[in-house]
């Protein structure tokens, strides 16, 4: 029973302890309390096995018993300021978010576009200015990709002197990932034409607020992408239908929804959110801008505050990493609050700028512990631990709002501390 | 411009013709016609960028104009027969189906499950018969893989004499693809312990027709999963919820859904399914039963019936490829109804037993053409033309219903003819 042996303190095993064979592990750790034994009488019927279900529709959508399995809005009234739905990561498994339950923000609502009267122009610094309807980006060459959308402020939270006692999805839901499908920007830029002298495009969405954000041309020319299609379906009215601009790995403000133009520049236009709400002043003095990377990251969604350990033995921990880098290339798990850690197995493929499922099986011997994760990517990166980017980025003096300082791009570990009782509560640990 | 040499006849271009540089290809062969020339005037604001959006949802769903992309149901009043919802692939892109469209086939509904009252029960040649709760199958290591599902009548109306012209989401509706996520079956039948004397299982719903289906217990120590979740929310209530038998690439009918018991037995039950639908005779009058696997199989989504190419130039030809043996290696496609062929790009990652997307780029001279593509897999096999499987498996007298014989298994190749009007119909070439 060598695999039953903690690879590290506090009861942590072996990644591969469950590769094969390994429910027989589970079951010597338990006792048979995950499983009962079945009854040798025949199954009763319940409710539903003695009558026709409900209809098929045309479109599905979650079980009725799936109520609580839902964005949290910030504003769901919609009064005129922001409103976030974030994502429960600690109700989803896997590495794909469905559509439904992607994040969105959205500055003044998720707007209503009819696809046949949106348009997309791109002009400025170019050779030929060109007016893009969606029948005519049918037309191109349809690029596909993987790849997770993160707003700046997600986590801002953890700035927070005091650990807020939260779930997964308050601190860390303005993060998603889902196959999305369109044309490469770079394409549509060939055919225009580029001024030498364009540097940066600006882009224009089509909502009231006409967001915009400033793109450096070589971003364009890389990996970005028009989208049309998210998990295989048009996008989501929050998520940018008819189309948005996709800047995989980089913060999600600039993934510009309900695009309407892209204006090629020579320098950037120091528009709203470039230059106030994503450009707070660190402790030097010096202002944090133009910081477009979502760098290496990771949490543990299972366990997670608001789900129970309901007796010692067995668990799976398991979490998403990712960074705006490329590859994750490792992910490190501690039960003893960083003192020893056992590496975490991933799930394949591992995608490029893509949530990548993290799991490591441990045996909870119904003491405390400390759970942390902490991610590598392939670029060579680590993911810093709360002290090391509170001590470049500073801390907040009470819990901070997304304009207050500071507020952007944390991407330090996450400790959740799990009691005797089995309950979990997030610490600095 | 090399590149824009055709690789195969009737104007089929290299499919590397648009990894770099390809857009100024397309803008030489349209002369322009798929984008517009931009005016010089400030954009004009629609509605939309002057008032409010909508709120932002608990629980995302499609833009109201994209009513039109659902499944088709063939019994949406839910009378007292079998209910299919079909995926409208024309209208989707890039790999995964998105669970609102994945295809259900429900024999009387979709069972209302309480998952809290539910449970799974393995018994019958086993050492110990245990009882699974959901939250018992939480604690166990949980198993991701993107793998696809297919009826064994999808494609059916492909064994008719004359080409039936119908949508590409009436011909191959009937298979979808998602990520599911669960736990391994050989995990929990280690738990069990199985009796040597065991050769089969005997998979059963817990829907009001209590279906059943057979399935051989190597398949079931190999790939086989719990599944409980898909594309990372719980499974769909048309797709089994809160769980299902997932046997990657085997038989749509086989991965019971709204899965309550599975009993180890020495030999198949011959149930309803496998004894009467999926055992339909051959021509040489032995019985096509127990033949599990959806072999390697493709077809072309972009264009389709129901499509139009409104004028000559360049087009994207894509569609999608998939088989139960295993990876797509190779997908050939050709315009000139078999007679040349082109190699298509395959979106990467291939993954075994999962949707793949093949594209090749096409300088449509406005003339009459023949798509068509076929598919190969990383075990050898390749798709049968339609004459090949014909010869086999004979052809229908009529439209084939769901019980008519032949009706099953149809992996042969499709073909859609373009008329001088850019119009797309089914025809057998």
């Amino acid at each position: 029973m060598k695999n039953l042996e903690a690879v590290a303190g506090n009861g942590l095993l072996d990644r591969r302890a469950f590769l094969r064979g390994g429910a027989a592990l589970a079951a010597a750790m338990t006792g048979y309390t995950l499983a009962g034994p079945a009854s040798a009488e025949p199954l009763a019927d319940d409710p539903w096995s003695r009558a026709p279900g409900t209809n098929v529709p045309a479109y599905g959508v979650p079980s009725r018993f799936e109520k609580s399995v839902v964005r949290t809005l910030s504003n769901p009234n919609g009064e005129p300021r922001t409103q976030h739905g974030r994502t429960p990561h600690h109700l989803l498994q896997g590495t794909y978010t469905p559509n439904g339950l992607h994040f969105v923000i959205s500055h003044a609502g998720d707007a209503d576009i009819d696809p046949e009267k949106h348009r997309l122009v791109i002009h400025g610094l170019v050779k030929r200015p060109l007016l893009f309807t969606l029948d005519a980006l049918a037309r191109y060459p349809m690029v596909s990709r993987m790849t997770f959308v993160e707003c700046g402020g997600n986590s801002a939270p953890l700035f927070s002197r005091e650990p807020i006692q939260a779930s997964v999805q308050a601190l860390h839901g303005l993060a998603s990932c889902a196959e999305w499908t369109g044309v490469a920007l770079s394409a549509l830029l060939e055919e225009t034409g580029v001024d030498p002298k364009a540097k940066w495009l600006v882009a224009e969405g089509a909502d009231a607020p006409a967001l915009s954000r400033s793109v450096p041309l070589a971003k364009a020319l890389d990996d970005a992408m028009i989208a049309l299609y998210q998990n295989g379906e048009r996008l989501m009215p929050g998520n940018g239908y008819p189309m948005r601009l996709l800047l995989p790995g980089w913060e999600g403000n600039m993934n510009v929804k309900w695009l309407r133009r892209l204006k090629l520049v020579e320098a950037p236009a120091m528009s709203y959110y470039e230059s106030r709400t994503y450009a707070p002043i660190l402790p030097n003095g010096k202002a944090y801008q133009f910081y477009f990377l979502q760098e290496v990251k990771s949490f543990i969604t299972h366990p997670s505050p608001g789900l129970m350990l309901k007796a010692p033995g067995f668990y799976e921990i398991s979490g998403i990493a990712y960074s705006g880098n490329g590859r994750i290339s490792k992910v490190m798990v501690s039960a003893d609050g960083g003192q020893s850690w056992a590496q975490a197995a991933l799930h394949e493929p591992v995608l490029s700028k893509a949530f990548t499922r993290f799991r490591v099986p441990w045996n909870w011997n119904g003491g405390p512990a400390v759970l942390q994760s902490r991610a590598w990517d392939e670029a060579g990166n680590v993911q810093p631990t709360r002290a090391q980017i509170i001590a470049v980025r500073g801390q907040a003096a009470k819990v901070p709002r997304v304009t207050a300082f500071p507020s952007q791009h944390y991407n330090g570990v996450t400790s959740w501390a799990i009691s005797s009782a089995g309950a979990v509560s997030h610490v600095y640990a």
